[in-house]
């Protein structure tokens, strides 16, 4: 498993093996508002080559893995060398994915600088490119060697990000932990997704959840909360551009997901839906109902024909695959866009 | 670990998720002599889709593979689909490829059908594809769900590809068991290639020595002996057009990592070296020195500047983690250059 550490940790790791060729990924955004930060306190990082991509999730494909593939191996680094992420989710799923192959397999150190990436993308181990529109087609599970926590790179992030990671966070709590979940919506989404407290809250039963299923059999499914009909949502998004944040399609994700609820109490999935409807957008009615379904048939979590679905049984309280049939899943979603 | 099986093993096995959609991965050369054979032995595979690529290592690329996902992807391939490798070591590395990262991981079966893939590729889980003339640059260790061997495929494989094979047979004897090297060299490299009792025994060697060590981090680089130099001269011919197969280019690395054995006796460094000039074309004239060198300065064996060679004590018994200098290395492969 991954170790969580300080960036002064980091710097203290790094230097332990100074013959190692080192470079750090980053995103045009990382470059600008992070890299100065990182190198003023990992003084091990000064001589790392620095690898430059595109922001945003329509960058995480073959062709930026082969492009990074291609110079580290025109540099010349060996299966020693150490590869450092620095920037949001698709930063550390491209560098998680490059680490896993390069040479058979070489160290990764993630810096998450979106509250996303530090309560999702970089912990537990899983990495990803999307093919084509689909996200996750082709990925791996591999621990990084550190993960470095550092919440002062939040400041220079958009209130909007913010929101984003919250989601992710909330999901966190109502599969997990009520008291946590009533604490939370106290607060807005913005408020959440700055809150360091939270953040190591959640960082922490994420880790505790991964450690008991790393490979994804059993009750790890269970961080899948919202994603079946979110990962198609931003699928589409992408696919006909519009300006959607993974956040923002799982907050609709699990909308649906507690409508699906069966067992879950009334009044308890009232305050779920009304925090969630206050403050996200959660209108379907940009989407073609058809490919949307086409889209969750291509999701790697179901199989034989029947959607996989984790279900809340109260707030903190979670069960994981629950199969919900095609017709079950068209009736809740034509439901709910004709109401909202 | 992979277990090995025969066919109807595999078909009992295969038998037992009906429902899961399987595809067979072959080259054109497995598709006209090999896939009427595999189908009539096992009738679970009667309804698989069939997919081709072209033959030899120069299909062993990244594009190869987004091809092969891409159709997967398209006909609804999910996490419990099964894919099928009919083939030699360029199917079964990128059919190992493919299962090690198709939505994180799918059950693979190899069926290799040429003795280098049934002694080398096929056990011990490592595949991997080649950026550009560099091979095996980005790859993983994962193992098939089962390894089938079946030696009347080799009926109709060239003599040259059994010589092919037999070199990797003659290694796992040189690195581990004396009696069975000696007893090999009584027969010509292609009767070696053909003989299935010294098929299983080299495959049982290898598979002993990766159940002890399946990451690469200690004795499996003994598996290695002769592919330091053997590598870069394989990548060279590609990148030349030089026909020259993978076995032919490590009998010359095995000759030179024999040369660079000091504590080996000298009467047994000659019984080697006779058997290997004797069969192979074993002449360096044609490469340029310095571009072979550049060469192995990208294998991923190697570290700050040395490269890691697996030398020999004795016949049947081999040192891993032995560097070598550059100055060390050119010498050697100068002298031997103008001898022959």
């Amino acid at each position: 498993m991954e170790r969580i550490l300080t960036l002064k940790g980091l710097n203290n790791a790094l230097r332990k093996k100074p013959n190692a060729k080192k470079a750090i990924v980053v995103d045009s955004n990382t470059y600008n508002y992070c890299l100065s930060v990182l190198l003023s306190k990992v003084d091990a990082l000064h001589e790392a080559m620095i690898l430059e991509i595109g922001v945003g999730e329509k960058n995480k494909t073959i062709d930026t893995y082969m492009s990074i593939v291609k110079e580290l191996a025109k540099e010349g680094f060996d299966r020693h060398s150490q590869l450092v992420a620095l920037g949001g989710g698709v930063v550390t799923d491209i560098v998680g994915f490059v680490g896993s192959s390069y040479k058979r397999g070489i160290d990764t150190y993630m810096i998450p600088t979106t509250t996303l990436a530090m309560v999702d993308a970089s912990i537990g181990g899983k990495n990803a490119l999307n093919i084509g529109e689909t996200k996750n087609q082709i990925g791996f599970v591999r621990f990084p060697k550190i993960v470095c926590i550092d919440t002062s790179f939040l400041e220079t992030l958009p209130a909007r990000q913010k929101q984003n990671g919250a989601v992710e966070m909330m999901k966190t709590a109502l599969i997990a932990d009520r008291a946590l979940f009533y604490e939370m919506i106290e607060h807005s989404p913005v408020e959440i997704g700055e809150n360091e407290s939270f953040i190591r809250q959640c960082m922490k039963i994420k880790r505790d959840i991964v450690r008991l299923d790393p490979f994804d059999l059993s009750m790890r499914q269970k961080l899948n909360f919202g994603h079946t009909i979110g990962h198609a949502i931003e699928s589409i998004s992408i696919k006909q551009g519009i300006d959607m944040l993974h956040g923002e399609a799982v907050a609709i994700g699990m909308l649906y997901a507690i409508e699906l609820s069966k067992d879950m109490p009334v009044d308890q999935k009232n305050i779920v839906k009304k925090y969630i409807t206050e403050h996200f957008d959660t209108a379907l009615d940009k989407y073609d109902m058809n490919e949307l379904t086409n889209y969750m048939n291509a999701d790697k979590k179901n199989s034989c024909g029947k959607y996989n679905f984790v279900l809340l049984k109260e707030i903190g309280e979670s069960i994981y695959g629950q199969e919900v049939s095609k017709e079950q899943l068209k009736r809740i979603l034509n439901f709910k866009n004709q109401e909202v």
